[in-house]
C-alpha cells in the first residue's frame, strides 16, 4: 500500500492537479493522510482522509468537530512534545499501517522552521530507516532520501535539474555518470550540489557513499527565475 | 556601510515594498547587489545595482547588454565554479566593499537545492566567519546567524515565532529565557527547534553554545497554514 500525506504549507507549493490525484489513490485503497491543518485541506478538497494526525491546536472548534466526525483513525498529538507531528506521521504510516512508500505534500513553503523540520527529520534515527520509502513533493521539486550504499538515480520526466544534497555530512561520496561527477567527497556538515543534469544519452547515474543520508532533489524552473 | 542583495527566487517571496526599502539604501549610500538574474530584477524596478555578480547564462544578450551599460562594477562567475554566485557575493561584499552588514533577498522559494545552497552557504569556512553579519530575509521569515558563544537574541515586531536551528551538529547549546527552554544539548547532524516564543514579559532571550553554527528563524503567519 501506498501513503500520501498533506501537511499545512501553503497551496501555492502544491504539485498541480493534487486533488485528482489523492481521489484516484484512494480509489485503488492507498492510505490518504492528514497532518494537523492538511486534514481540514483534505475535507476542503472534498476528500476525507483515511488518517489525520496532529494537536489542531490550530484549528476552530467547528473545524475539528467536523475532522473528528468524518476521519476513522485520528491520533492527537500533545502540543508539548519531542516528536513532531509530521515525524509521528511517519511513524504510524510505516508501523501501523506497514505502508510500501510514503509521499508528503504540503511540506515546503511557508514558515522556513516548519520546512526544515520537515526537512530534517529524515536523519532523525526513528525516521531515517524509512528514508528510501519517503519523497517530498511540491510543484517545482522532488526529492528522495538514500542511506549509505550504492544507488541508481533515474530520470524522471518534467525535471531539468538534480541536486545531490548531503544533508548531514558525508563519507566517500561519488557521483558517477552524471554531468558533473565527483569522487570519494567527505565533509563534517552538510553541502549541497546543485543543477547536476543526466547525461543526455543516459537516464541514470549512480550514487554512493558510506556515512551520511543524502537527498536527490529533482526541480524545474517555473519562471525563469533561478538564485545561484 | 550596510548591503542589500537580491538573488533571482521568485518575486511572490520577496518581502513587501522591496522597491522602496532598496531605492531608500541607495539613496543613503548602501550597497546595492544583484545576483545573476536578480540583477535584472533591480533594473526592471528602475534600480541600477553598484554591484552585479553571476555567469549571467540564464539572461538573453540584451539583458545581458543592459546590465553591461550599466552597472558600475560586474563580476563575472564561470559557470562551472568551486564556488557559486551567492558565495562569490558574500565574498565580495566583505573583503573588497568592507560592508558593514549584508542582507540577502530572493534567496528562498522555488527550487529547494537552490534554497539549501543558499543556506548552508554560512558553513562553508569562507563565508562563516562574516555570519552574524548577515540576514536571510523573505516576505515570511528573516533569519540571523551565529557562531559559537553567548547571544541575545532580541525580539523582532511582527514575528510571533522564533526557531532555533543547529545547522551542522553544535555542541552544548543552551536556550535561556524563552518559552521553551534547552540545556547542554548536543548533536553530529542539523536539528531544527521550531516555533519558539519570547516570553510575553522580555523582549529577549539568550542562546549559547560551543560548536556548530545556528540560524535563528524568525517567521510570522502570513495564512492560516501550519505544518508540523
Amino acid at each position: 500500500m501506498k501513503a500520501y500525506a498533506l501537511l499545512g504549507g501553503p497551496e501555492e507549493e502544491w504539485p498541480q492537479n493534487i486533488k485528482n490525484d489523492f481521489a484516484l489513490a484512494q480509489q485503488k485503497n492507498d492510505l490518504l493522510i492528514g497532518v494537523d491543518r492538511g486534514s481540514l485541506l483534505l475535507e476542503e478538497m472534498g476528500l476525507i482522509p483515511d488518517l489525520a494526525i496532529g494537536d489542531f491546536d490550530s484549528l476552530e472548534k467547528s473545524e475539528l468537530a467536523k475532522i473528528d466526525s468524518s476521519v476513522p483513525d485520528i491520533r492527537y498529538s500533545s502540543p508539548i512534545k519531542d516528536a513532531t507531528d509530521s515525524e509521528l506521521m511517519v511513524k504510524i504510516a510505516f508501523e501501523d499501517y506497514h505502508v510500501d512508500s510514503l509521499t508528503i505534500l504540503g511540506a515546503t513553503g511557508g514558515r522556513i522552521d516548519h520546512f526544515l523540520i520537515n526537512l530534517f527529520m529524515i536523519l532523525n534515527p526513528k525516521i531515517n530507516k524509512y528514508a528510501e520509502k519517503i519523497t517530498l513533493l511540491d510543484k517545482q521539486n522532488l526529492l528522495n532520501f538514500y542511506i549509505p550504499g550504492q544507488h541508481v538515480i533515474n530520470r524522471k520526466a518534467g525535471y531539468n535539474y538534480v541536486g545531490v544534497a548531503d544533508l548531514s555530512g558525508v563519507k566517500d561520496l561519488n557521483i558517477e555518470g552524471a554531468r558533473y561527477e565527483l569522487a570519494n567527497y567527505s565533509n563534517s556538515y552538510p553541502l549541497i550540489f546543485g543543477s547536476n543534469e543526466f547525461l543526455p544519452d543516459k537516464d541514470t547515474f549512480e550514487i554512493s557513499f558510506k556515512k551520511g543520508t543524502v537527498a536527490i532533489i529533482y526541480s524545474k524552473d517555473i519562471n525563469r527565475f533561478h538564485n545561484i
